[in-house]
């Protein structure tokens, strides 16, 4: 008997009909990166430490992957640092590389690394698989693809509506109803500033973009933990409570911020993008969220959450503008902006609202059925006339049982069978057995072209 | 400044230019795969290194890519082998997991374990990265592609004259000319068997292998110093020099080494399997090569291997057919046959020989100019109506200098450029500049849609 064979936790095979999905979700994402004039770019799966450890705070240093230097990798390890159990510096002595943890920061090393190559604004997407030691629970994997997709070197508002017009298109292409919510940094930082507790800026994000899942109540016991007092957090309260259409959303958000430099310029930098936007056929809902921060640390303008109308997940695209992203490679003053598409959640949506559809699992449109060694050869000319008129077509190799060849082309969800044996060889004659309705027909190659053909 | 960072050596980014043309040789691989009925699968990057180890030999075994243990990954460590600088078994202690070394391997994990889901004759493609802690040179990476088709749970020889067939197709998309050699593992034993020396097989195989580079008194030296007498090499002389088209070369085979039960059988085969691919109208030259041997310890039938005809580069494709790669993981008399396409070697050779289409690096085809903020909001409409109709349509996000946007339109080969300025606006006839002849035209947005859809 075979021995138990597996994987490592976290990671994933993808079966045929796995990959008959993703590559569905895929090419839908890809294909509309490429109308939008994005082009493709990728980097190696191995980054040099030097280059991932800070990137991700001091919890990403320790999710990440390393490698074992190779060779003698012990020639630099003090083995007092083994003694001490110092797990950094043996670690730093014997592996150099690890594997990247998002496409973001080898993203931005490219861009630095070959700065004379491109073109800018350099519109490029990225869709590779990315590695975390974090521990594996349903629906976190140590191995998952990322798809990103930015524009650097522009500080245009025009790419932030391109960015939503592709979430829709994507999502209408995948018939996924969305929300797509929108906020702006700067409105965060007027929010703090206008009570008077800019220093607690990431406590209060941090603490309000919990609003959607633990209600209000529990936001403001959080910021009391944080050391706000009543008083501003009563000062809060028109913010998070904001109400109505976008439009008057917006109007109270200026209110209320407007007099903060910050405030001022967020509301009107969103406020354009909502113009724009709404000149725009979206499908999606664009829905202005002043309490969304998604890793604020990181984003300086826009912040985007794209979110299922029909099904509890939590996000499954988001993104935004960053300032400074090649700075940590020395390189400052480069603004970007980008989203990044979960795959995995995706995946998940389409399989639970029953999305995917039929076609995209069965790849083969007729199996020639093989009746020994004679028939097949024969079979041979027609799979060929087959196949150059476009058909998806394959011949069974084994002349086995009709019920075995039966049963793989049920399990390969076959349309057709088509059946050559001495008689049909002899007539020109053949079967054609449509394996959805169980029909049978008869006809020349010419006529059973013409079936596929239609 | 920017300080420099790197990638790890051996290891490639992948510019929008050199993506494009890889996706090239990867949609016509892929396409053509599915053509004829085989589906994607995927493994992860990283395997236990249980069902690594031993697989590669021990040359293999120093060759993986080892990744450390998550954790306090020293927990396991006696300090007696890192005193004795037992590399081996410090190994085992700090790192259980490491990178695949190539697809074979993963490929049998995968039958094994998924055995019950599997529909046989499986019929499987996987195009992914391996990696190898090679010395890096010219052309040999520590990251690279392979794309590998298989089908596996199937004896009939029909398989191997479809892999003939799709190797055909492909490179007749891709307008390389190549040759197909064939041979057989058997046939290589018949030769050792009828000059009694059986034993030696692996060496004569070698030796025979490296013909093409070395010669033939290269070989017969080769062979000297592995112990074979004159008497033996003299043997050897008729079946290196076989000579003629494949039928007489096939006879000539049977004469010298039919009368072995292994050298019947493996003349049998490929006799039958030149006999079926005469039949077809294959583009490729294919030639029965007798000393033919592609890492001989793995295949047991049918050997391939694919050269192209206008550059020295090399073997591009290739493979056999083995009857048991699943037993190294307790799976035994699983017959399989399958082939790898080399694609960087593929890519070197299109480059070489500037057979790159064009079309394969232009990706947008037609860049809208921004003249300003009233001008770019009126220009959204446009574009979204010409993206609608399919064309790749961009708008340049910043109002910047137009030189600066026609570079940008030079650098990315867009075909068109469409300037919509103040005049445009209020007319609604456009100006469409042909990036390649210079042409300029005007017209309204139905006569420029008109253009892109001839």
């Amino acid at each position: 008997m075979a021995q138990k064979y597996t994987i490592p936790k976290g990671t994933r095979d993808f079966s045929p009909e796995e990959m008959a999905r993703r590559n569905y979700i895929f090419s839908a994402i890809q294909s509309t990166f490429k109308k939008y004039g994005y082009f493709p770019i990728e980097t190696p799966a191995m980054e040099n430490l030097s280059t991932l450890m800070g990137k991700y705070g001091e919890e990403g240093d320790r999710l990440l992957f390393k490698i074992l230097n190779s060779g003698d990798f012990l020639k630099n390890l003090d083995s007092k640092d083994i003694e001490n159990k110092n797990l950094g510096k043996v670690t730093a002595a014997i592996a150099e590389k690890g594997l990247r943890y998002d496409l973001t920061v080898p993203f931005a090393r490219y861009v630095v690394q070959h700065l004379n190559e491109i073109a800018f604004p350099f519109k490029r997407y990225q869709i590779q698989p990315v590695w975390r030691a974090d521990r594996p629970q349903k629906g976190r994997y140590r191995e998952f693809y990322q798809c990103d997709v930015d524009v650097i070197g522009s500080r245009s508002l025009l790419n932030e509506v391109e960015l939503i017009r592709i979430i829709d298109d994507i999502f209408k292409e995948l018939s996924i109803n969305v929300v797509i919510k929108l906020n702006n940094r700067k409105i965060l930082t007027g929010i703090a500033e206008i009570i008077n507790a800019p220093e607690k800026l990431t406590d209060i994000t941090t603490a309000m973009d919990k609003i959607d899942k633990m209600g209000v109540e529990k936001v403001y016991e959080e910021l009391r933990q944080k050391g706000l007092d009543e008083d501003t957090i009563n000062m809060l309260e028109p913010v998070m409570n904001l109400s109505g259409n976008n439009t008057s959303r917006l109007n109270c958000l200026k209110e209320l911020i407007g007099s903060t430099d910050a405030g001022s310029q967020g509301v009107q930098e969103l406020q354009y993008i909502m113009e724009l936007t709404t000149q725009l056929n979206l499908k999606a809902e664009v829905k202005v969220d002043q309490v969304l921060a998604r890793g604020l640390n990181y984003y300086t303008g826009t912040i985007i959450e794209v979110v299922a109308q029909d099904v509890q997940i939590g996000s499954i695209c988001g993104g935004g503008r960053y300032d400074n992203l090649t700075g940590i490679f020395g390189l400052p003053d480069v603004s970007g902006v980008g989203i990044s598409f979960g795959a995995d959640r995706i995946y998940d949506v389409l399989h639970e609202l029953n999305l995917f559809p039929e076609e995209v699992l069965s790849a083969t449109d007729v199996l020639l059925v093989n009746f020994g060694e004679k028939e097949a050869a024969y079979s041979l000319g027609i799979l060929e006339q087959l196949q150059l008129a476009g058909v998806k077509a394959e011949l069974y190799p084994d002349s086995v049982k009709m019920k075995k060849q039966m049963k793989y082309a049920h399990q390969k969800k076959v349309g057709y069978v088509l059946l050559i044996g001495e008689d049909e060889m002899n007539t020109g004659i053949y079967t054609l057995k449509n394996m959805k309705t169980g029909e049978q027909s008869k006809g020349t190659i010419v006529e059973i072209l013409a079936i596929f053909n239609t």
